[in-house]
């Protein structure tokens, strides 16, 4: 895989947080990095050539959304999901095991997608088929998982091997091993026996991506660390997972329900992980969060939360109560400055609070657009500026001014 | 009105129709020309910077959706319409008769907005109050008409006087008159009677905007012609309305339930009008009726056609059956091919048929986006060729080979 190459290029003195330099076939990553979610194969309502603009360096789509539509083997023939969606950056697709089990787990647990004013964002890819509301729709074993497509109601199953080789027709980047999702709210035992078939599948998803030498494109691929919010199973996974030939490592799962539990699973876990192979935290991507998983070592990291959020009337403002506003406060009524004076993006540089909160009320689609624009250029520029800290040495400096503001 | 110029540059030998430099407050619109529809503040999902991009030379805004949200005095407080939605070049506002009626008569005569996939299309504006749904809700007198908002179900009026003092303080550089808009399905008689009205209603608004010297900005005001698909009404109509002291003409109404009825009208209207004063139809768009309008001396046109039917999948194509595909049709599934080949916009430069396919089926809104920058593009593009075309004496050349293509 010599067209993967990590580099740490500075650790800090006083911190866990290190500067890599990522290249791979599509181009470098400056890590750390911020992943932008583009799930069905667009980062929903701006295009590839808004994504440079905004600086973003890397994004990833989903392999349960793509899967079931359009379908792998569309988009391989059109030229993998580069050209298929016109990015020609860097790109990872995330295994689908989270989408499963949130769609099956996630309904029992109430663990739902968060609202919004557009219709079309209450059912994020398309509506629910009547067959896949409200019940279970998944069925585990040993050999893989059976799911109910959340289309058109279709039985479906994916397999360590089966979700390689769709992702080996996806054709990003960097691709992730079909992994046991878990909840919060599973218990000690249930996380453990799940961690442990997600280590099973973890080799055979391995096997298979070593064991076929044609290749379409060169990738690489991840494990995922497991393991709940308990230590003891953290420590086992982040040890089996590092012993794997991964090209890198991702941390998943349930991150426990607070930030300190996440800060916790990140301190159990790195210090375990081998220190040359750069390591994805999947899905989070608050502010805080955000520092203190760079503080602890994380390299990339992917969320759907300023993306989506975005779309419905959350904007990040540094300004602002945990770094977001309202849209539809009163407030902003009448106002003529933009979102965040600080901010560099399109949305900044030409709108105003008022007119976007018409085009939230209005229910305009460039609303989704400009929020995202936004959203989107914030954490990048963020991201920036704790790149040049850490260059810097001063990182922590960066934490305080941005977090007791 | 120092500030509004017009000046046909260019007769056409052959047909009627004509080039012409428009120059406005917010700079110079080149005739003839397209009028972009940003209904809400906003050419729906897309920005300023776009429309310079396509070339949009000039956008109509709507009184009636502007009036209800967010009401014409938050955007005079926030230095009217153009600074409110950043966009500085030429811009009109339609009085809203059309929208009043529209949801009146046209839920009697079942003449109603087209199906779109996207939930908030079918509800162009948002959701109908409940109160808004199925009933007529417009109660006409002399002096104005009684209309309950879509948005709450709340009584409105709009005057021939109040909705130029609406449009003031909107502050676009064209305004309409309020009239009365007939359907295809009024009677000679119903039509007449409406004329009549919207006669003394264009004397009443053209009083109210002459009355006032301190206007917030230099504005241009528009008559309508009226008269259904009658010829004496036509007649009688373009005659009164060229009469009074109009900086523009716009013909409205009832164009009639056939392309031929369309061409009638205008072709009983236009020789009545003052030759030195723009004139606007309103609402027409499809690349055939873009022609024939042009060559009966039609300065500027708007439709929402291009734009709102783009969002419900249907792409201007020079090779397809008017001009349109679709891009649901299963040939597109597979196909690497751009919307046209020989479009420039940054739809067909970067993306597929088979891509916008899978946007729209997966209902992400980045496929409102490319449709419109589409269509838009191509219809400048169109109106560039036309331009050019009349420059050089080849319309009808033009046109031939358009329309038997």
């Amino acid at each position: 895989m010599s067209e993967f190459v990590f580099t740490v290029t500075h650790r800090d003195q006083k911190t866990q947080a290190r500067l890599g330099i990522y290249q791979t076939p599509h181009g470098v990553i400056k890590t750390p990095a911020f992943v932008a979610v583009g799930t069905q194969a667009s980062v929903k309502a701006i295009a590839p050539d808004d994504l440079k603009t905004i600086g973003t360096q890397v994004i990833i789509a989903n392999t349960y959304h793509l899967h079931l539509r359009p379908g792998e083997d569309l988009i391989a023939q059109m030229g993998g999901l580069h050209r298929f969606m016109g990015w020609n950056g860097p790109m990872m697709t995330d295994s689908g095991g989270f989408q499963v089990f949130s769609l099956g787990a996630g309904n029992e647990h109430g663990v739902g997608k968060i609202a919004s004013i557009f219709p079309e964002e209450q059912d994020p890819g398309g509506h629910l088929h009547p067959a896949a509301r409200g019940e279970s729709l998944v069925k585990l074993s040993e050999e893989g998982v059976e799911f109910r497509s959340h289309i058109d109601g279709s039985k479906r199953k994916f397999t360590p091997e089966s979700v390689i080789e769709i992702q080996r027709k996806l054709g990003a980047d960097i691709i992730l091993v079909l992994d046991e999702c878990t909840s919060p709210l599973h218990d000690y035992e249930y996380t453990r026996r799940a961690m442990e078939r997600t280590h099973r599948w973890a080799k055979r998803a391995l096997d298979a991506f070593r064991g076929k030498s044609a290749q379409a494109s060169p990738q690489a691929i991840y494990g995922i660390v497991q393991g709940g919010a308990y230590q003891d199973l953290r420590f086992e996974s982040a040890k089996f997972i590092a012993n794997l030939k991964f090209d890198g490592i991702a941390i998943g799962g349930s991150l426990g329900k607070s930030k300190r539990e996440m800060h916790q699973v990140l301190e159990w876990t790195m210090p375990l992980l081998p220190p040359e192979k750069p390591v994805h935290l999947l899905g989070i991507g608050t502010i805080e969060d955000i520092f203190e998983a760079v503080e602890r070592g994380i390299d990339t990291f992917d969320c759907v939360a300023p993306t989506r959020q975005g779309r419905t009337g959350w904007l990040l403002c540094r300004e602002s109560e945990d770094f977001q506003l309202n849209i539809y406060n009163s407030q902003h009524r009448q106002d003529s400055n933009p979102i965040d004076p600080s901010c560099d993006c399109y949305t900044c540089q030409h709108h105003s609070r008022a007119y976007l909160q018409h085009l939230f009320k209005a229910r305009e689609p460039l609303a989704m657009r400009l929020a995202t624009l936004h959203n989107l250029r914030f954490l990048e520029k963020l991201m920036e500026e704790i790149r040049a800290a850490i260059a810097n040495g001063t990182l922590k400096e960066l934490k305080n001014e941005w977090l007791k503001a």
